[in-house]
């Protein structure tokens, strides 16, 4: 978020076409609850997810980046910061999220996403493997609960720059306002 | 969870084949961050997600409840106690999280998520329609913030029971242990 050191997400393990929609979550998710870029590895396994979340920044504002890594493996490896790896066989959220919260004060934070089998390298290469919970459900949901406790809930009052379109929260209904140029 | 009232989930606008994968993970998100039930609707179209919703749940405990409703619109019409659907167009979860915390204390709560288009009458027929940030991203990540927000992190220290497989937290690497029955 502004004014604040960076956030970015990678996605590591998509597997084309089954994984289409959940990479696709990922970028929407990391861009809507505070991180400033989503990384995708590979050009073409990843176009779908990347024109969505681009649209998207496109249409309800930005600033959030969407970039393509050759190798996730060396984006890992020289990121210049801490690097978060969400698994179900990490430690616990609940344990370890002040120390993150701690370190990030101080420098780009990288939160790796996995989907399937995520290679051991990464376990190893991370600074922390967290759980968001050790039960199996959706990396979508880990990165969610995550960001929403690294940001302490700041992130739902972010503001967004050049959105096209603005939704008014309503108790019943829908309202969009397109804000004028 | 146990010795509290009943939450429980339900998937509406579910469409088959394209939204099978964030069907299911709507329902082992649910499991995992302490909804007691998952409701899908449609025998047929939601197989998939059942399947692997209860294979979960006879893997790594319980207990969480999968069942099919044939029209989810009676669902919600007939439910008794408070409905939160969630959705972008919806109120801010930080400004009315407290008032159904509030309520939840006191009866079962259904959490309707929704896929694609969500008919009006969803929108009419909730207690709350609530959104996790004003900007489309993942029914997926709605739903655990949610559900994190609703519990206060409790669900994160839930127990379970039955189960054949506990992931036990680790700093790097996996360690799965199976409990003796």
């Amino acid at each position: 978020m502004q004014d604040e050191p960076e956030v970015a997400v990678l996605r590591v393990g998509h597997r084309a076409g089954r994984d289409d929609r959940l990479t696709t979550h990922v970028g929407l998710t990391a861009r809507a609850l505070g991180a400033d870029r989503v990384l995708y590895a590979g050009e073409g396994e990843s176009r779908d997810a990347r024109e969505t979340v681009e649209d998207v920044t496109d249409r309800f504002g930005g600033p959030f980046a969407v970039e393509t890594v050759d190798s996730p493996n060396a984006t890992i490896r020289n990121w210049e910061g801490p690097v978060v790896h969400l698994t179900m066989y990490g430690e616990r959220v609940q344990d370890v999220e002040e120390e993150i919260r701690a370190v990030h004060d101080d420098g780009p934070l990288l939160v790796v996403v996995g989907s399937g089998k995520v290679p051991f390298s990464v376990y190893e290469a991370a600074d922390w493997n967290v759980g968001v919970t050790n039960q199996p459900h959706s990396e979508v949901a880990a990165l969610a609960v995550f960001l929403d406790r690294l940001f302490d809930g700041r992130e739902l009052d972010r503001e967004w720059t050049d959105a096209k379109r603005r939704v008014v929260p309503q108790a019943t209904g829908k309202q969009v306002e397109t804000p004028e140029e």
